[in-house]
């Protein structure tokens, strides 16, 4: 199989064949005629997951985030830079092609990067409205409960908190990746909260003037309100870990690999 | 003195008078009429900030970064929050004046949120280019001494690292605030690090498919290369500490006091 062919039946099977005129979904390196050897699904085709594919044998990487630092891949300002060429070495000696899904991944039906987030939490009954995944009722607990639930099951060993850790919860909302910046928008999250009567909001990206601000000072006026942020990759890695689940039947014999490209951060 | 008073000497001193006609340096509440009774200067006219500045009995806030959850403190979408209107009426019973000074002294001949950092930190005889103060070169250490040296100078407990904490290090870049999230120019704080051939980026606010990538990436190939993330509050807070005492000889009488807004998270 073409890689042209992998990404169509990735295409068709999640978005009926429906293609976004404008989009960051597009091959970022290799060739859409190369034979396809294996493939691995990651949210960042990093220098590692890289090394990792190459010791497995397989050719296609499909990564959720750039392979190269702007968030459309742009190419023209690093052409000097020496992060860049190093990395395109790797890329080129080993030809993979390096394939991403984004936009169409958030666009399917129900969107597959929540899909995984949901199946990797075992909140599949706990959605409020099972049409949209963002806010859910779980059993109540306390925010520091809930912040080692996370730390457990999506594999973190210190997570951010804004808010009073013994504060009480059952309402919580979860904007993964980059949603929870409200690009465009940037009381989105803010309106979520109040407008689901969430007490928690689990995010990906933040900024400190916007929800982040919001939630210290409902808490400093004694509301029930806090944040819990687990960053962009913790919170989006799972879509792509439960990708390779629905994309192995679509492929046959070639073998399908997700490669956890980890978390960046180290807290000191 | 006056508050619209007092906003015309802080802009004098830091701008020579000069207004720009597009800014967020707006009152957020109060009049430019109130008589002035206590200045208190903070990174963010949060409610506990508010709480403070009520019990030292002043009436005049001066906050870099908004005190209503956006950009530019809009309000439309706040009528019905529970949030905003709480705040708002903890400022309006006690007749508080919230003045945002955030382009402006950002505008400065010197730029005044850093010229509080750098003097925060000691670093005056470590800039690379006494112009500009996005790069400094400091005696060799290692990324792990370099983020317990920040610990201890700015008061945070946990800091977040990208890199090999081992690593030495002595070139040093500084993007405070919002500046690390090179708003406008994604590649902006990466063409940084690179032309000024920097070992680590100390970032106030991050985006992980950026910079963080790009020093990920870099570590993972060997690359001296690493980021230290401090957050926007912690980054720019000593600015307005500083202000403090420049503000002061400029209003005779009246008191000055810098509030500390407080880093907003716990790290569980």
């Amino acid at each position: 199989m073409k890689v042209q062919e992998v990404i169509d039946k990735v295409l068709l099977d999640a978005c009926g064949g429906k293609k976004l005129e404008k989009t960051c979904d597009v091959l970022a390196s290799g060739d859409p005629e190369m034979q396809v050897t294996g493939i691995v699904t990651t949210f960042m085709a990093t220098v590692d997951v890289i090394k990792e594919a190459i010791a497995i044998g397989a050719n296609m990487i499909i990564t959720h985030e750039p392979t190269y630092f702007t968030g459309l891949d742009e190419l023209e300002w690093l052409q000097q830079d020496p992060v860049y060429l190093a990395k395109r070495k790797l890329i080129e000696e080993h030809r993979i092609a390096i394939w991403r899904f984004h936009d169409h991944m958030h666009l399917a039906h129900t969107d597959r990067i929540y899909d995984g987030f949901i199946k990797e939490m075992g909140w599949e009954n706990e959605l409020i409205d099972k049409s949209s995944p963002w806010a859910y009722e779980i059993e109540k607990t306390t925010l520091r409960e809930l912040a080692e639930l996370f730390k457990r099951k999506i594999a973190m060993d210190v997570v951010r908190i804004v808010g009073n850790p013994d504060m009480p919860c059952s309402r919580i909302g979860v904007l993964v990746g980059g949603g929870s910046l409200g690009l465009g928008r940037e009381q989105m999250p803010m309106e979520l909260m109040n407008d689901k009567n969430l007490d928690v909001m689990v995010c990906g990206e933040i900024t400190e003037w916007t929800l982040c601000a919001y939630v210290n000072d409902a808490a400093m006026l004694g509301m029930n309100k806090a944040m819990l942020i687990i960053g962009h990759e913790r919170s989006e890695e799972w879509g792509m870990k439960h990708m390779a689940g629905w994309l192995r039947p679509l492929v046959g014999d070639i073998a399908v690999a997700f490669v956890d490209a980890r978390e960046p951060f180290r807290y000191l």
